[in-house]
């Protein structure tokens, strides 16, 4: 077994797609990237969409991550934002599995609750335990941009080999349950 | 300006993507094909997105369409449906936005009245229209299969060349307009 893997973690809105890659080398996490696509400035929905896609394809081919991590919220203010949504998610999956690579979605509940412990933490909390987990000298101003990058460590935490536990669902809970043997 | 063009219009659901060929010679349509992917037996959602994408993508690499035009519900029972509904969407999407191929997106209600003139017509209406307007010999027992050559058809005549009027939407209302013209 490759010892060696990249996870793409990606938050594929509509007004900003957020991205981030880890690497785990030996059960560790290292930092890669940490980036955002501001579709704010386009009007026009297909080339939204076409954007979404050309960059996750981009990504893919640039870094050749084993595999990939989306943000999916599951409930949303109405349909017709869900069917916005949705397509994003649709064109980011449709990247993903042209290339062949598997794709694992996750809700924000579980992301924030396998990061921080909380599932309802704030996007400051969030953000504030990525920059101490993977030693980020700093964050980006906007941090819609940083839930990309939750969604690859939350993969990490969940997809990985360092599940401890049943209950166990991130660092936050790992320091918990283990407070002997984390260094202070 | 070539004045052939193939239109490959896209049902994408769920539960079956139904899709149909066109080719538009001298302003007039010929019937190419007319066929579907039924998704109901498959349970995972991205096998069935994967299927979409990829049949998607073989039809425009072994027909080379220049437009696409793809049968789009704008409203939905619930955000669920419609999250998935999107993600369909997508993905269908994903592989003309892939290929460069222009996509033009259709209401159920607009296509049922670009080809009977009623956009509240039924299912077997808008399929005997189709059988009528394209010398169809007959027509598929699961008529959710017909709803992707209604959007080719649908697409001819909003994008095509033979609007006359500023109401003309489609052959029946062609027809209404031009009673004296046609030869019954």
């Amino acid at each position: 077994m490759n010892s060696e893997k990249i996870i793409l973690g990606i938050d594929p809105g509509t007004t900003i797609m957020g991205f981030g890659l880890i690497k785990v080398v030996k059960k560790e996490m290292q930092f890669m990237q940490l980036n955002e696509l501001l579709l704010t400035k386009y009007d026009d929905h297909y080339l939204k969409l076409k954007l979404i896609f050309e960059r996750t394809i981009e990504l893919i081919d640039t870094h050749k991550p084993d595999e990939i991590a989306i943000e999916a919220p599951f409930f949303g203010k109405n349909v017709q934002s869900m069917l916005k949504l949705g397509r994003a998610q649709g064109v980011a999956m449709a990247a993903g599995l042209s290339r062949q690579i598997p794709i694992t979605e996750y809700s924000p509940k579980k992301i924030k609750m396998a990061i921080t412990g909380n599932g309802n933490a704030s996007k400051e909390q969030v953000a504030k335990m990525l920059q101490s987990l993977l030693n980020l000298k700093e964050l980006p101003k906007n941090l819609d941009s940083t839930d990309g990058l939750a969604a690859a460590v939350c993969h990490f935490y969940n997809g990985g080999k360092l599940q401890i536990g049943k209950n166990y669902t991130g660092w936050a809970a790992f320091v918990k349950q283990n407070e002997g043997r984390v260094d202070k």
